[in-house]
């Protein structure tokens, strides 16, 4: 065993449980109480290997899956950004990358950069994977908005067409889940759990 | 889209919600409140993805992944069984399967098949990735005790004896690991975390 190496993998990993307190605006049932980010990534990565079978045509399963095991870490330091919410995006991108060169910096420099490589292609979108894993990460916030009656849109007054802007990404990985989504996004203004406009 | 099909899928992940209310013993840093199964199941799959480069030879880590990511899920019925309590243990698994027949049944036919065939294949630890994925299971779980002074094992009473036969999983996986986890062991009971016996 190289042990500069291993303690470096361990270290890591035990950082890793910081993303456990790490609180989304996700409701999650029944109890309703706050997501944490870390949660949220084990379900996504689940929804990937369910969904993907049929929706993820030409898609490498286990990159998607790794990609969105990894996707949130950077929130142990930047924290999470509401997705509605535009003052906290300003400098997102900024306080997502110095975090990134912290945390996945604590690993062996072969790791470094493999794992940095792989949030920074989720980052980008630009890859089938990329695509199909950003996503399950919009699929299933959309759910569990619907879901737990609009809790989270109501209290930031949430528009209909924020949340549509934000699902089109959903779009370019799969129409038919977008059609899916559309048609969440169309009962839950009619139910008033989302604002029209 | 099949609209059946589909309407399975989505059944069964809103299910997984659900593993998120499911406390284990583990408690994690900094906050020492206890961690829940599916947050573990996150961080498990993680570390598997980075020690499985060194240490997990010849074994296909996307099933690993996998195995991981699913492998508590029936705690959602089932609960969560200390490792060290042998009355949890008694009936531990016929309640599991039964949690695992309703669980993986809310998915489509071939998917309940094929995700409850992993599930199996974990839980009978004969093949090499189910090795590899249980010897991740017990070493997170070591280094939560350890590095939480030992809370758990306090509160329970619990035996280096009993840990070492709990932790004989990881030898099988990996020499050089169960060497790691021995010196953890050795180095608890000399701190007082754990009672020798
Ligand atoms: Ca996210």
């Amino acid at each position: 065993m190289d042990n500069e190496r291993f303690t470096r993998q361990i270290d890591f990993l035990l950082e890793l449980d910081k993303l456990k307190d790490v609180r989304r605006q996700s409701r999650i049932r029944p109890s309703l109480r706050r997501e944490n980010s870390a949660e949220h990534s084990w379900h996504i990565a689940l929804m990937a290997l369910v969904l993907g079978q049929d929706y993820g045509e030409d898609v490498d399963l286990f990159r998607v899956v790794t990609m969105l095991l990894l996707h949130d870490i950077v929130e142990i330091d930047a924290g999470d950004t509401y997705a509605y919410d535009p003052e906290g995006y300003k400098d997102k991108e900024a306080r997502e990358q110095a975090a990134a060169e912290r945390i996945f910096g604590l690993l062996p420099h072969d790791q470094t950069q493999a794992l940095r490589n792989l949030w920074e292609e989720f980052e980008q979108g630009q890859t089938r994977e990329a695509r199909f894993a950003h996503s399950m990460d919009r699929l299933m916030p959309l759910l569990h908005n619907y879901y737990s009656q609009g809790t989270t849109w109501k209290t930031h007054g949430t528009l209909k067409s924020q949340v549509q802007k934000r699902m089109a990404k959903i779009r370019e990985a799969s129409p038919e889940l977008w059609q899916f989504a559309e048609d969440i996004i169309d009962k839950a203004v009619r139910q008033g759990f989302l604002a029209e406009g």
